[in-house]
């Protein structure tokens, strides 16, 4: 137990080198080596987890893809609101999202499957959309999988062109405006007054899910 | 004169090796003497025209940038569809314009100043929305500047995920579904239906704008 604990610890200290090194260095510029050197683990140690720079490449999408499982909401629209607005949050703070998502949007990376990414992101938006239209939140043309795959390519942009504009400082403001402009055209005009498109939100959510995981592990708050 | 011509299909030729070599190597691993291989120029030819790498990278950002000046339409919107229609049909059929966004969207390349393509386009399309304004397209709540950036951002990363997704081929439908999503939170009801934002707009457009520079060069259609 105290083994695979060390062995969970080992393989998330090499993502975090490997997200770190990618970042600095771009996909086809970064080598083994630096990896190696970023982690401080030995050889042996990297290639148990992980076979080659490609694998060291999708530990590291993978890793930012986790779906946080989210407080469901009444509204399955605001759930969507909530995923966008709460990844943004972690791309704002969190390094291994960050890199992530740079990977999935590096052009040049031609080893990796780019499509990945957008496919997970499409697919769970497409289910959330789904779940809403069967409780008549949607306006009756969306197709929630095209609305989904709209949705996905738009934020991708958004967050590559907040990062180029200033570096992430103006990500809420950018993700907020975007979903202004998105949905109205997708959810009943009654719904979209009474959902929470605040740039507060991202962080809102994500103190939400921290204070819901201490619950989980017993931590008290006293 | 005739120096003066050689000296730009040079330039041209150099700018296209430039292109294609970023686009197969990434920026960061191309080098300037892959770029003088492709472009079959002497290195004296080169760097008359490019002091360095990142010369060369802007070259291709600011080619791919070229404004093509488009018919007016007596809506303004329609001219920013246009706008956005014949750049997608452009990035599916001309091997400039596609490195030039790679470029732009490439993370990696640090030394570029990334914001430069982000701003001429949000630039343009917050004229043209101006244009729209003032003459009663829009909806009172409408702020051009916001509504440029989240048109901007979102082609971006729609044009993206379609280059992950299918190399392109279904940019057109793509580009269309992102229309059809924001235009409605942007124009008054009326006008949206006026709107052409069919899936053949773009190559149509293009048509049109070729059609009107061979009459400039006083080529006849007989």
């Amino acid at each position: 137990m105290a083994m695979q604990d060390r062995a969970i610890r080992t393989r998330r200290k090499i993502l975090s080198a490997a997200a770190e090194v990618f970042e600095s260095r771009g996909y086809r510029s970064a080598t083994i080596s630096e990896v190696l050197n970023a982690a401080g683990v030995t050889k042996g140690a990297l290639y148990f987890h992980f076979q080659s720079k490609e694998d060291l490449a999708q530990g590291v999408l993978s890793a930012q893809d986790q779906v946080i499982s989210l407080p469901e909401r009444p509204s399955k629209v605001q759930e969507l609101v909530d995923v966008v607005m709460l990844h943004a949050h972690r791309l704002q703070t969190d390094p291994m999202v960050r890199a992530g998502v740079r990977l999935a949007m590096d052009q040049t990376s031609h080893g990796l499957d780019r499509r990945t990414p957008f496919l997970k992101w499409s697919t769970l938006a497409s289910q959330l959309l789904e779940q809403a239209r069967a409780q008549g939140e949607l306006l009756p043309h969306v197709v929630p999988e095209e609305t989904a795959d709209v949705l996905t390519g738009a934020f991708a942009g958004v967050q590559s062109m907040s990062h180029a504009m200033s570096d992430y400082d103006d990500l809420m403001q950018r993700s907020c405006a975007l979903l202004r402009h998105i949905l109205p055209s997708v959810v009943t005009p009654s719904l979209i007054t009474a959902l929470d498109l605040s740039e507060t939100r991202g962080a809102r959510v994500f103190a939400e899910v921290q204070a819901s995981l201490d619950e989980v592990a017993g931590v008290t708050v006293a």
